[in-house]
């Protein structure tokens, strides 16, 4: 059996512990929920400031040239790129995530349109993030293409001759189940179809090599493993072999001045920006920019620790010690593993199943400070407690407090009390 | 002859002006600008630390429903209402001003082709702001519809019958010339158009009134003068009259999880929210959200001193008086008037055209601390100097000070220094 003690010596050994004291965690709290708002970095409390005290308050317009502030989103962009095997200027961070997965796969159909106008069908998991699929939806709508969902399992014999495009969250949101990015975009490539992928759940969390997978678009949170703040900017990517291929005629449809060649020259015709520029639209929140930058330099701040790398290992280790402590101190309590157990196929989360009362148990380990989240389950999928093991700032001791609170609210039947029982929204 | 007396006697008798403490106004500076970047409210630096270090550092994933966050689209939305004659429910505050213009011009065209599939012209301006061009531009070849530009004299006798849309900025970015949105609107309606408006130089400028109007669609923006910070979120608006008669079939192409009638539900198909809500699509940038507020918050306090009327007659105050201070003291310069002198045409601000030297007099002003901009001519019209008054925060005297700076940067020729001749990108 592990001990408290066990954990503590492992906090003693790791080196990426130092990184905790980047974050502001609150007295109290063992957080499991960095894959949905990451942890505030103590960093941006003032950075944020001194972009609206200073840089807005006393540069006012002037700030654009002499902060900078025009440069961000490919700058940022190209922090995150270090943190998922994008060269300098494949990336840009800006609008949502689902706005800019409107962007690639647009981009995405319509280059495969002039290639082979056949493949009119994008096949995407059946337990992806909805807003994937809905902008997919919206997209096959408009363009008369087909919406095809499959099980992870029916990759990759499921992309036949009429597939477009594979569209595919690289850890699934509910599961924890992480896709093999460099295999299945191989077979995607051999079999006619581009890849599009969300790295949501990945980007800061897991290892990622865009290019090294030869992917062709991506795009991803700044808000969950980023650190980025509620709702901070999102990102995307293109291979930068489609990035040079993109003549001016092939727009996305979000042509705004912002990704327009020369934006400041106010011509009445659009022309895109070459490369990644294009994907820019309108002017950006600085603010949340500021905060999202911040947050990414915290994940920047482990490469002298060995980087994603290390990130990796420790995050692995976490999600074994919690998955091993569940099963040697919860057992009995019907809760079955949904994530992977097998490394090459977790992110950095686990998800427990219960037949009931997932919910309330969520709830009476939020009243005790532990705090995960729950995702309802429905004919197919089970009710899921769901729990995100960020490496940056939590400890093998968290992982065993969390995992005795919830024993504790299990072996009680504390989670039987009304007061857990009422269902709202989380995110 | 108006004298500095003759404007501090004004500015006493002004009943906006305690507003102006509700602003940092950096030592030194005449900010004539606020129609590119608002002031930043006094209350925005605290408001935005409580909501970084408290709502998010404290409450993290907590505060999307004990800080409200789910809600703040709607609830911005509806504090911009009020300023631009729309009821509660019917704008919200979300993505780019240019992300906003694509949803809302999608859904225009979408509606007007179930009513008139013939009609598939959208009419603009041939001055207008370029992103709405752009924007434009790109739905045209998606959908096949024909973009026709047009000068502002020919409306609304250009209408004609193959026009399904009828786009255009309310308030002119370059000129400041007014549109008669009631009258061009029933015009267009008279013909069978449907109005795209953008408020983008109007909100929290001019008094806008869309219910009243019968508009159809707007969009506008939070960082000019609703002083919502750098790149702050946009809005949206439709009329009720759509909203109630857009069914579930009806989508616009953002289709993110937002949008969507149950976003929490995680259902795989996409069903659109009724009314505005189907005008968000991803996760919104809380912090800039909430600078946002701060911004409109600003011009709500005008509403017991009288409200867009009052701010109104007092903008109307300073662009006279600085129209007829640069006539009275800087004639025989070769600055000519651009902007309208009929009140009913002009927005709030106040451009002046010159054959040469636009830039370097403009730099020349920005050096001694008067910040207005510069918007390069082309063939067609002549490059400007641009001046934007705020009544929240200008005073008479400041716009005597403003021009006394002009007259000196002319008399003494000061603008032909070499330093201020060097062109360089300005928002």
């Amino acid at each position: 059996m592990t001990t408290l003690p066990d954990c503590q010596a492992l906090d003693a050994r790791d080196p990426l512990s130092p990184l905790r004291a980047l974050f502001h965690i609150p007295e109290g709290v063992i957080y499991l929920d960095g894959n949905s708002l990451g942890v505030m970095p103590r960093a941006t409390a003032a950075r944020v400031q001194a972009v609206v005290q200073e840089e807005w308050g006393v540069g006012l317009i002037r700030s654009w040239n002499t902060a900078g502030w025009f440069e961000w989103p490919q700058r940022i962009g190209d922090k995150i790129g270090r943190l998922i095997g994008a060269g300098p200027g494949q990336t840009v961070a800006t609008d949502s995530t689902s706005v800019n997965l409107f962007k690639v796969l647009s981009l995405a159909m319509a280059l495969q349109q002039r290639r082979a106008p056949e493949r009119r069908t994008i096949v995407s998991e059946r337990s992806n993030f909805p807003t994937d699929l809905y902008i997919a939806e919206a997209l096959c709508r408009q363009h008369g293409w087909t919406l095809r969902l499959i099980d992870a399992a029916e990759l990759p014999g499921c992309l036949g001759g009429n597939t477009g495009v594979l569209m595919l969250t690289h850890v699934n949101y509910r599961t924890g189940a992480m896709h093999d990015m460099a295999g299945i975009t191989a077979a995607a490539h051999a079999a006619g179809a581009l890849t599009v992928w969300d790295l949501a759940h990945s980007a800061g969390a897991v290892p990622v090599d865009l290019n090294g997978a030869n992917a062709d678009f991506a795009v991803g949170c700044g808000y969950k493993y980023l650190n980025g703040g509620p709702g901070a900017p999102a990102f995307a990517w293109l291979h930068p072999r489609h990035a040079a291929a993109l003549g001016p005629d092939l727009w996305q449809p979000l042509a705004g001045w912002w990704g327009h060649a020369a934006p400041f020259a106010f011509t009445p015709n659009y022309q895109p920006a070459p490369g990644i520029g294009r994907f820019l639209c309108g002017t950006q929140p600085i603010i949340s920019l500021a905060a999202l930058e911040c947050g990414v330099d915290t994940v920047l701040a482990a490469e002298p620790l060995g980087g994603m790398a290390a990130l990796r290992a420790k995050s692995l280790a976490l999600t074994d010690l919690f998955i091993d402590l569940v099963e040697e101190r919860c057992a009995g309590h019907g809760l079955e593993l949904v994530t992977p157990r097998s490394h090459a196929q977790r992110g950095s989360q686990v998800c427990l199943s219960r037949q009931t009362g997932a919910y309330a148990i969520v709830q009476a380990l939020i009243a005790r400070g532990v705090i995960g989240d729950f995702r309802a389950g429905d004919d197919q999928q089970p009710d899921i407690l769901r729990f995100g093991f960020t490496p940056l700032y939590l400890s093998h001791a968290d992982v065993w407090h969390a995992v005795e609170h919830l024993r504790q609210v299990l072996d009680s039947g504390e989670w039987q009390r009304p007061e857990f029982h009422r269902q709202h929204a989380v995110t």
